[in-house]
């Protein structure tokens, strides 16, 4: 069969690959319908990390094409979301909703678990990890319900470390596919106003369709400036970090009121914590590598009942055998985010 | 009227200073009933902190004296009690419960505030920063009363920004006032299991009388690992850190377990924010300068309830003219903490 693998930076191919197999009782085998580009796959493809050649990708849904033995939540043929991480279901952790730190957890295209961007991909512990549709949906749906195995929950997850309330003013600070998925969060948590940090016109649109009621394109001290006058000098009672570098992370805790919570989701890079600031302004701060698996089931209600569209941050879709183009319009930043059919 | 200043590290001496009188019309004077030293005194007892010569201490009870013409919520002959920080009670912060991030705030001693532990003090903002109990209380409760201006309202804050619930089994890192406070504050607030790190045994003894279910004497590696065992691998549900230094802030992150909050109180000195695990482990950091006024009348109802009793931290009780002694007893750790009475 054919999957994406990476090679060395800038190095993307569709490659023959071996089919995957049940090798565990508690696998499942799963044909892709549709998989996707993440920013955190730009990290390899750009090396900033170091490159381990071989699978890449960990967004997936697809239908169920074969179990082992021991799987009992879903069947051949079930349509399923696959989670960016595997989980055991079982651990600790998994019951604490933390399946995303679970002692048997994996990421999706991590050592020995095979990459999404393929035809077909194998999952272990597919009892915990995925979740399937009550029916297989309707096409139209196959976008948003792909972002479930990433940036939506992940979004969700800044939010919810952010502690949103209803009737809260939340900062957005990012304009990634993460960002705009933090966006519909806070938005259907109830909050008041939803600022989006943005300075790209297309993102604005999508960030205000999603729910924003405000866009600051400043940055740096231009874009506290405009949300102190925005909240009366007071602050963000929520900030959701949707980057993970030094500089977003800095606006996150300029803006963020005394007692109020920054939720971080961006893979941190060259931050350096200003905990004194932290300190004396009673600013938190929590987050993570999202469970996503956690809030699956409700955002999956909310995608089939048409709550929440978070589809629309793919903005460029092609066959996998373009694969390559499709990392590299993320890469230009021509592109918010890439969907891949097989 | 005789008040402490401290003139140089380890120069504390009882010094003539002028009786303060009412300048504003939202001050109070306060006759000081009982003040005490508390363990951010030692920094600049020390030379921790830059010594600025002049008056010192900032945790007293004491009687109103006299009331500017705008004091609406104390009169005289009221019992009070002073939390560390003035807050004007109006500005948005403090209507938000976050007393400490007051923009009129200022510590008790701050630049042109007096400092407690003197014969009088004038506090500014009398409505917004005072809490006057319903009747002149039993002499054996002031002990315990004092404590609500800063440690007691300082663990229970640590106790809610690592969001202690009812069932969870808590970690309280630190043995000092502040430590043995959040002891309470956890087992208030119905934890389970709440286990106290300390290798003192006078201390260790107050920590199980204020509701700590264990102790571990460990430090480093072997403390993590008993914490280890006392939860069967998976880390505490919760974290007070009530240190500040950097060894205190690597403790609480490893022993916590993922989606655990750790809640810091301690002044940080020569800490790193540990990102890259906060981030893997989904462990959180909240806390910072406690708005004891928040929690006050609540924590003041314990008191005279006699639901809890704090003032048990006070293990050496000196006249005021000895502050000197009860500097040096606190410095060399013969005492947990001094209580002075003019």
């Amino acid at each position: 069969m054919r999957a994406t693998t990476i090679q060395a930076p800038f190095d993307i191919r569709l490659s023959e690959v071996p089919d995957p197999t049940i090798t565990e009782p508690t696998d499942a085998i799963v044909k892709v319908t549709a998989s996707c580009v993440c920013g955190s796959d730009l990290w390899n493809y750009r090396g900033e990390n170091k490159v381990r050649p071989g699978r890449i990708g960990h967004e997936l849904v697809g239908i169920v094409e074969a179990v082992g033995a021991d799987v009992r939540t879903v069947e051949v043929g079930d349509f399923v979301v696959v989670p960016f991480m595997i989980s055991d279901g079982t651990c600790p952790h998994c019951r604490a909703g933390m399946q995303s730190v679970c002692v048997n957890g994996n990421f999706v295209s991590g050592e020995g678990v095979d990459g999404g961007q393929g035809e077909y991909a194998r999952i272990p512990y597919a009892d915990g990890t995925l979740v399937a549709t009550p029916e297989v949906p309707d096409g139209a749906l196959v976008p948003s319900l792909l972002t479930l195995s990433d940036v939506m929950g992940t979004g969700w997850h800044a939010a919810v470390s952010a502690r949103v309330e209803p009737g809260d003013t939340v900062v957005v600070v990012g304009d990634g596919a993460v960002g705009l998925c933090g966006v519909i969060a806070a938005s259907r948590m109830g909050a008041d106003r939803v600022i989006a940090m943005s300075r790209h016109e297309p993102r604005q649109r999508l960030a205000r369709e999603f729910g924003a009621t405000h866009v600051v394109a400043q940055r740096g001290d231009d874009a506290h400036q405009a949300i102190d006058e925005l909240t009366d000098g007071v602050g963000a009672d929520a900030v959701l970090e949707c980057v993970g570098t030094g500089q977003a992370m800095n606006t996150a805790f300029t803006i963020a009121r005394p007692g109020a919570m920054v939720g971080f989701v961006g893979v941190p890079h060259g931050v350096e914590v200003p905990i004194g600031r932290m300190f004396g302004r009673n600013v938190g701060l929590a987050g993570g590598v999202a469970p996503t698996r956690a809030y699956l089931p409700d955002l999956m209600k909310d995608v089939l009942s048409g709550a929440i569209n978070p589809g629309l941050v793919f903005d460029l879709e092609l066959p996998l055998a373009e694969v390559a183009e499709g990392y590299k319009a993320m890469h230009e930043r021509r592109a918010i985010k890439t969907l891949l059919r097989p």
